[in-house]
């Protein structure tokens, strides 16, 4: 089968389309003939990891497709059934192994275009704002990145699941006005306004009972500064940096703040099949309704592989960005 | 009644002894005739609290003694009954109010004195642990300063309720040996030896599942190199500074750490009487049956107060400072 790999650790010119053995399913896995898969920034940072060694893995987290040998017990998904779910190993490639127990049945109305566009980003949502972020029913979360991958996602379930109110953070007017259509009740530009300022003032200084952080250094203080008593805040991504200098922890004790880093993809197997249960049982039934949606910016076709990344690093897509395989 | 407040903010020569009105308990308190009142960490740091301004107020957090008074339905706590508990105004007073929904009513094997040493430093040691800790069965925890009146009766909740693998570090081996006295089976001399390399070494690399962190800033990196993956670190205390010069977010993510400031004095009414209501249920008993014990380094005169201060501020304890009223 054609697969994604690098030639070595680096920038795109290191991708090369290549031939692999088709993989085959163990015990309680599925081999999925894979029809559209996602792109993700930790794609990227895979591509990037010189600490890699030889043969480098085929990239990719996440496809839909129709499942072809189903290895376990459970016969709603007996070969023919359309699903989608984070591969266990590469997902840029012709056929891709999911275990059996995270595998996402799509509801009728989904496409397999559709359904590539759901497990990272709404899994990864969906587990730092309720099982980290506690998000109760009318709380204020302040989403950044709100138009992103996860962003969209984040927005579209804090409202139907939670009715919250939520505020956006986004680098153009476009991509606000977006996050405004899908739910956002407070969109700021960051580039022109200081978040924590207009979330103070709109709030009545009352701030955010939850935030999404995918930023990490560049946003410490005006995170710290919009958090409400008893904010839990999660750490998710460090597209602004690792390293803070200057911490004060006495801001930590006098709001009881919680600090949370997380990362999806490092999780147990277990973690992960019961991250799907718990979403197939509250999410799923939003986008059967057609109440939730995935969000697709752009497909490109598997040989264009390079230039999705390409994408992904000009960092100016609205939702999603896939690659159609077949 | 005589109460102590202070002269201004300032060190132990601005207590002072007073005459107060006998304070009036509203609907749903009590009116406490105080035998013993705790010295707590907290009524040091509002002593010198410049902020305060006049009327100051009594000082003190906690009371034990006998209900004079009850205006609540709950005829378990009909005057005569014998109670320890959070006060609503000050506890260093020969009479106190205290919320019928926060009161413990003691065991009947408990004495007045054992019970004034319970309150505080139980329900933070429980609050921090459990409600934030979510320390679980069978898990390791990091407790610092073991001898301490939160550490004495953390040690004891995490052994007795939780069969926790339990490391304490603490300044003299006399400290250390009544934490294993109590239940510790790891104790460390934090001026002797470097506690993240000694745990890291006895964990075989594994780390600890819970941190309860009094010291903030001096400890920072080694609690971060000490702390397992899914690690729940509490700060509940800054002795050690609350400034930190750089911090890196990566170790966060990497580790998917969870930091949780908190204080329990600011929190509200209704957390505290869900506090006192899941302690009740959950720990009392073993207080009943002598598995757990108050632990009391020194019991002073009212008259005393400020030399009880002074013992606090030499950081000598081992467990609790009481003074006698009555």
């Amino acid at each position: 089968m054609k697969a994604w790999t690098i030639k070595e650790p680096g920038n795109r010119s290191k991708l090369t389309l290549t031939d692999k053995e088709i993989p085959k399913p163990k015990n309680e896995e599925l081999l999925i003939e894979v029809h559209y898969a996602g792109i993700n920034r930790l794609d990227i940072e895979t591509r990037e990891n010189t600490s890699l060694t030889k043969p480098y893995p085929i990239l990719g987290v996440e496809v839909s497709g129709i499942v072809k040998e189903n290895n376990s017990n459970n016969k709603a998904l007996n070969p023919g059934t359309w699903v989608t779910g984070l591969v266990k190993n590469g997902g840029y490639a012709e056929y891709a192994i999911i275990p059996a127990s995270r595998a996402i049945v799509l509801s009728k109305n989904l496409t397999l275009r559709e359904g590539a566009a759901i497990p990272e980003v709404f899994l990864t949502a969906y587990q730092t704002m309720y099982w980290l972020g506690d998000l109760k029913k009318e709380e204020t979360i302040l989403i950044h990145a709100g138009a992103s991958g996860v962003g969209t996602a984040a927005i579209q379930m804090a409202k139907k699941l939670s009715n919250a109110k939520i505020i956006v953070t986004a680098g153009s007017q476009e991509k606000l006005d977006f996050c405004r259509q899908l739910g956002a009740d407070i969109t700021i530009n960051y580039k022109q306004e200081k978040f924590d300022e207009v979330i103070l003032q709109k709030t009545g200084n009352y701030g955010v009972d939850v935030i999404l952080d995918f930023i990490g250094a560049n946003y410490w203080q005006k995170n710290m500064n919009s958090a409400a008593v008893n904010a839990r805040w999660i750490l998710i991504g460090l597209l602004g940096g690792a390293k803070v200098e200057h911490i004060n922890l006495n801001e930590f004790l006098a709001k009881c703040i919680s600090l949370k880093g997380t990362l999806l993809t490092p999780r147990s197997d277990e973690y992960k099949a019961d991250l799907v249960s718990a979403f197939q049982k509250n999410v799923i039934p939003y986008f059967a309704s057609g109440e939730i949606k995935p969000i697709i910016h752009d497909v490109f076709s598997f040989e264009d592989l390079p230039k999705a990344h390409k994408a992904m690093e000009d960092n100016e897509n609205v939702g999603r960005l896939l690659v159609n395989i077949k």
